[in-house]
């Protein structure tokens, strides 16, 4: 059975992983005969939303693995001890988490650089040349990841993808129910919520990536 | 189009919704061609369990409406604003927020009431002859909702089990994959993770839930 290592980025759209692409993620993989481990970084989360009101939470805070349990259902591993060997392929749901804890891409914009040990994983992967999915506006991190010239998307957001390609890399606009395959890196993204407008069109791209990415493992 | 209201207990299978479950229900949901509203009560969760560790975060305090949006997108309403006309049917997914927050029977057994915001909600589709469906440890409120003698299930779990029929159910043991149910009262309920061992396992049985409510309603 292929293994397949996701990396999470809290618990919530706003301050983390998108929760509706971490799950569809999870049960993509299964449905398709493999099995993963979730990892998140542990540090603290850029800040915390309340997810009713979409205010910053002032003072509080929380970390960014413990949250990522909530989804994991309590079986996550911090992401330093993520081995590549042990994995045939890696994911990455999106959630605003991804561009504020895994990177700082939703500050920084075309400035953005990874948190190293997110980094660290991701490029373990690409370099053993094993295949990754990146999600909603995790693909933000593939030219961090993969360099210049690499193809991802991240939807049709003018502005965003503008960005991606400020970071080196290179946008292809994609529909909701689709995912973009850069066939050199074995790198595939979809843009799942930065383009659906219900749970149901997020699902549609999502399993495709992953039967996608699972079969290149 | 079908529209069908899912109570939340806020966000993570330790201390609220069992986050799998309540994903998993939203997308049958949508994939049976109805729409979902979330709702959730406005109250303090029982506590907060750091679900890295397994343990009482000592000190910490979060309310069941603000983490249940994390859920929802941020698109939730209290449950006081639930108007039983305006939907077809009422889904609950579990985890044991269902059973610390919507009612006390995680820590009361035989002697739990429900939140009489919740308890309301549910016996307004009781009233009205809408069907209802109760997924994972949600269903120990069947009894409480419909009355002596209905019929639930939880799984398979001796102890759990008559717990449920002390609170006047009939508890119905029942696989993962399958669900129960009671025809008198248009109430239908699931085990998922009180028996599933991973995610497909729990979707088998919401799906087959989901698409039997919406059929009902």
């Amino acid at each position: 059975m292929k293994k397949v290592a996701i990396i999470l980025s809290g618990s919530g759209v706003f301050d983390g992983s998108e929760i509706h692409e971490a799950v569809i993620t999870m049960l993509s993989v299964e449905q398709n005969q493999a099995s993963y481990q979730c990892f998140a970084p542990d540090v603290a989360q850029l800040h915390v939303v309340n997810h009713l009101t979409g205010e910053v939470s002032e003072g509080e805070s929380r970390n960014v693995l413990v949250e990522s349990a909530r989804i994991a259902r309590g079986e996550i591993k911090a992401v330093t001890e993520l081995n590549v060997d042990d994995f045939d392929a890696l994911l990455l749901p999106g959630g605003f988490g991804a561009a504020k804890n895994l990177c700082d891409f939703a500050v920084k914009g075309a400035d953005a650089s990874m948190n190293s040990d997110v980094l660290n994983a991701c490029k373990a992967f690409a370099n053993a040349g094993k295949p990754a999915g990146y999600i909603c506006i995790s693909p933000a991190m593939i030219p961090m990841v993969y360099g210049q010239g690499a193809k991802a998307t991240i939807g049709t957001d003018v502005d965003t993808a503008a960005g991606v390609n400020a970071l080196g890399g290179e946008h292809v606009d994609c529909p909701v129910s689709e995912f973009v395959f850069d066939e050199q890196r074995k790198v595939v993204s979809t843009p799942a919520y930065m383009l659906a407008g219900n749970i149901s069109q997020a699902a549609q791209g999502i399993s495709k990536l992953v039967k996608k990415v699972i079969e290149l493992a």
